[in-house]
């Protein structure tokens, strides 16, 4: 369960990413220190050889990574990535790409994060990358002073 | 300077890469182990705060890394991206991404390939992401028999 | 259950290691894609505020995901590290350190292994690093042409 | 450059790492975000097939990385090791091991470093190593409060 203080911001700045947007990314479940992200394929998401692209399959586990580590940290607060290593397991194939990003340790300044990528095709997942990160947390700025 | 075969291979490819179309990139520069390539701000690249996505700014660099390393290995071989690794150095804001990718060791399997990431605000160029990255050389497909 | 020829190889390998001797580390545990080594606590793996080492750490966690990723080649082929990347996770303190290696992906090239690193201080573990890492498989040497 | 007060901090700070003492390593050079580290070849050192231990290289890696971000903090503060990630680049194999330390960006909280590792074999060095690490700067315990 989350409060739902913390769901309401979570949503609220995912909405706000252009990228995830653009990609046709959902919040598919949100839970305390756990976040899951699907992206359907398109050509926006593709490398050469038809597979999603192993920058955009970073993107979005960048970002289920980072909002699993906001749980932790929203409304008063919120994290920044401070690095990320991914590694491809499988040529990621299918129509439906899901990250499913978890909190491994919810430190004060360092959250650290782990993320599972899957392409799922014809219904049947294939675990297709695998991610470490670490992201900072800082003080959400007011709304008004915000970029928006 | 490059030979003209591995450049035509290079470009051929990249161009297939519906991610990099979706997000406006273009190859700037090529030459032997080394690969620039460039991307304008636009919201399919922003995050919630209006800066460069961190996972979008890995893309960028995951394809200049991985070309770079095609430099070394086309037209008879090409490269996948084994793992990469990423920090974040400065927020990325401004008009414009350049990412500069350099092969640091060509080996007959696994190419090490460094990337600079600078973000281009008013002309002025800020250092914000550094890549490390792993890939793993493979013989290339006959055209007929790539997933197209 | 492993068979008993890999464990030989294994136990063999991991007995000529003499970073791993010198630290007084042992084998604890080995089964199908999984190594558990336990290393004491000593001067030579502190570092300056009487904590485990974090390289040292590093070091124990390199071998347990590369004998995890043994188990699935030897005895006819065996793993070389390609990289391999830490989180520290908390101050390792304690009497002991407990490294945990799995394989998360067994290519016919590359093994992906992941290694939980625990400190277990008067009998208590905390979870005090996580490695993702990537080794690289390669035919065994026949013995008379090995180095020693 | 280097102030006398850092530079004293350092050294005294590296002279207590007890795993550095124990692999006979000594700092070679220091200067304003740099550290040069050197480690003579040993059976401590040693893996398998007698080159150095991946895990070793790792650990010095650690420690230039980590003095090189310390030259920035010292003495008023000092820098935790957040993570390394580490790309072999050739079997380290020779008579010593060079590790050379460069901050790349200092932040507040967070310094980016970079580190080379080089074998020397017949007094020729092979890059052998490349390190890219996150420190985490923390005020310094007074004296008389630190663990010994």
């Amino acid at each position: 369960m989350i409060e739902a203080g913390v769901a309401t911001a979570v949503h609220a700045s995912f909405s706000g990413q252009g990228a995830m947007r653009a990609l046709g990314a959902t919040m598919s479940q949100l839970d305390d220190g756990f976040c899951e992200l699907e992206m359907p394929f398109s050509a926006a998401a593709a490398q050469q050889h038809g597979y999603f692209h192993g920058g955009v399959i970073g993107a979005l586990a960048d970002s289920a990574g980072g909002y699993a580590a906001n749980t932790k940290l929203m409304p008063a607060r919120e994290c920044l990535t401070a690095e990320y290593k991914i590694n491809m397991l499988a040529p990621a194939q299918g129509e439906l790409l899901v990250a499913r990003g978890r909190v491994v340790r919810p430190g004060r300044s360092l959250v650290i994060a782990t993320v599972e990528v899957y392409a799922k095709k014809d219904g049947v997942e294939q675990h297709c990358a695998l991610v470490q990160m670490t992201l900072f947390a800082i003080d959400r700025l007011p709304i008004e002073s915000r970029p928006e």
